[in-house]
């Protein structure tokens, strides 16, 4: 398998932006994520404090980055890392059923806006988890809930499908759905999940209950300490120093994820560091 | 006298990306430096990284920038601050005769990438001084060198000769020289800088010697510690946290004069976190 110098986790600006400085460091590299960049970039109506470019929409601001990535010559990898393990001198990537290597990490993942729901926190690994492939197998005919805040969460939710006994699918967005017919399509929104000592059932905005051993809540950023086990968290957000050296020696971050203030520039600066951070981490290990 | 929320010491990339900032967050502000911006974009070749312009050259960042402060509707003043005092809960600075009040101050003076001079360090205080029109009355009927790495040197010297005895000019870049007829444009380049207890001499590379009892050296940045009295230093840049805070209240930094790397797009990010710290910090003292 092939071990990278460095895997990007995460396309939004400060991924992209590391990419770009990881490249011209010459180095093996890989950024997962959305050939999108970022939803959060797509969905903002005006943009004035990303300097260089004044008065600009969200989507042609999107269009410029896409742009800068294709003339380096940059390709992302549309999958969703779900845990990253520190092997010592490594690292490895899972993604579903797939795995990957590499010498250092940049976590630079966003985070997530939306409040944890009424139960999610006292329910977690009781039940209630944030990748349905990492752990369909332990909900093999049993009854499993989906909360999905984005179009990715169809896929999985079809993997599940086959091994569940019943799978419900709240989608928190709107398009059209891919799922397999087997699936509840459930077109309400979730209130609460209840139990004693562990998931018993969802209850809807409508008064409505789903009947669940399982609850998957698929974000667009799964929490941190999710992703990657062992993790330093400072509130909320993951520790870093100036150089966006977390506590663990080979892990960078960079952006939303290590803290306030949410902006674009702040996050495509700090993805800057992150990448040379990383490059200076080879060279001393002399990798 | 008008006292401005936020005072911003440096135009470049940290420093304008710190005035969009304020601008957007309807602070009263003031941004001192250069409507060019800055020299090393200026310089700069062929720029990779900055997210959103692929392989453009620093000359065209500059335009976009400008650009940007244009359709902000920002001004940045043509003038060099050459120190900075906390006055309690807000901040005096002084350029030559003139004097400007702020509540918060922004460092974004960037880096001098020349070495000292020989010398140098050693005299400093002791003949040797970075600001010509602070120290010229000390050097009345006195023999003053100045070497100069910007055009802006000029006027200084201009002033110091109307006191001095002598005054020779040593410029570090090319271009016109608009000198008083008294001033001795030196077409060579110090060597060292001599003396037993304080300065006698200057050496040029030519063996040739300059009689002095004082000698300026106007680079483009001072060292922060000059600028600003009893500002905390780590390994040779301004220290920061996170938020960009420095040692003084409501005194923050930004972009290289903080730390490596040096590059655009960090410093612009720092300067987007610098603004809104400062913004936090008036909000909280209910200014
Ligand atoms: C409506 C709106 C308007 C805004 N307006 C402004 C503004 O005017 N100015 C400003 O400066 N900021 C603005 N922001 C904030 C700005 O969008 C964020 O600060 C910025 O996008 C953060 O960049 P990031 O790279 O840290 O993360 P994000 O942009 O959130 O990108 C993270 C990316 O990583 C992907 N990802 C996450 N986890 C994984 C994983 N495990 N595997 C693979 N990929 C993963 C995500 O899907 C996403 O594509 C706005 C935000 C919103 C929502
Ligand atoms: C030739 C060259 C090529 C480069 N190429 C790249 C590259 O490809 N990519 C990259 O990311 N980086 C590059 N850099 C580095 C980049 O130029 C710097 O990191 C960046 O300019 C730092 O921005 P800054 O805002 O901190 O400071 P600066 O850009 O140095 O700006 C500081 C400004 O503040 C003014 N100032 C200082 N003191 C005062 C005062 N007391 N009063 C008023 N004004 C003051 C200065 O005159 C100056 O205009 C290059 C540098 C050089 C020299």
């Amino acid at each position: 398998m092939e071990r990278y110098d460095i895997a990007i986790i995460g396309s939004g600006p400060a991924g992209i932006s590391a990419a770009l400085n990881a490249k011209i460091r010459n180095k093996s590299f890989i950024i997962f994520g959305s050939k999108q960049i970022s939803n959060k970039l797509a969905l903002a109506p005006h943009i004035n404090n990303y300097l260089g470019f004044s008065a600009i929409k969200g989507k042609d601001l999107l269009k410029n980055f896409q742009n800068h990535m294709k003339e380096m010559d940059i390709e992302i990898v549309e999958e969703r890392i779900n845990n990253v393990y520190s092997m010592g001198d490594y690292f490895t990537l899972m993604v579903n059923q797939k795995m990957y290597e590499a010498r250092t990490v940049i976590l630079a993942t966003g985070i997530e806006y939306t409040k944890p729901l009424e139960g999610e926190e006292k329910f977690l690994g009781k039940g209630v988890g944030y990748c349905a492939t990492c752990d369909a197998p332990l909900y093999r005919g049993k009854e499993v809930t989906i909360v999905s805040y984005s179009k990715e969460g169809e896929e999985e939710a079809n993997y599940v499908s086959e091994l569940a006994n019943n799978v419900n699918y709240i989608p928190m967005y709107r398009g059209e759905f891919k799922l397999n017919d087997s699936i509840n399509l459930i077109e309400d929104k979730p209130k609460e999940i209840c139990g004693e000592t562990k998931v018993e059932k969802v209850v809807l905005k409508s008064g409505n209950e789903l009947k669940a051993d399982g609850v998957f809540l698929l974000k667009n950023a799964v929490p941190p300490t999710q992703l990657v086990p062992g993790l330093e968290i400072e509130d909320g957000h993951i520790k870093v120093d100036r150089l966006m050296r977390t506590n663990i020696k080979g892990c960078f971050a960079a952006g939303d994820c290590v803290g306030k203030p949410y902006q674009y520039i702040k996050s495509a600066g700090e993805g800057n560091i992150a990448a040379l951070s990383a490059v200076n981490y080879l060279a001393e290990k002399d990798f």
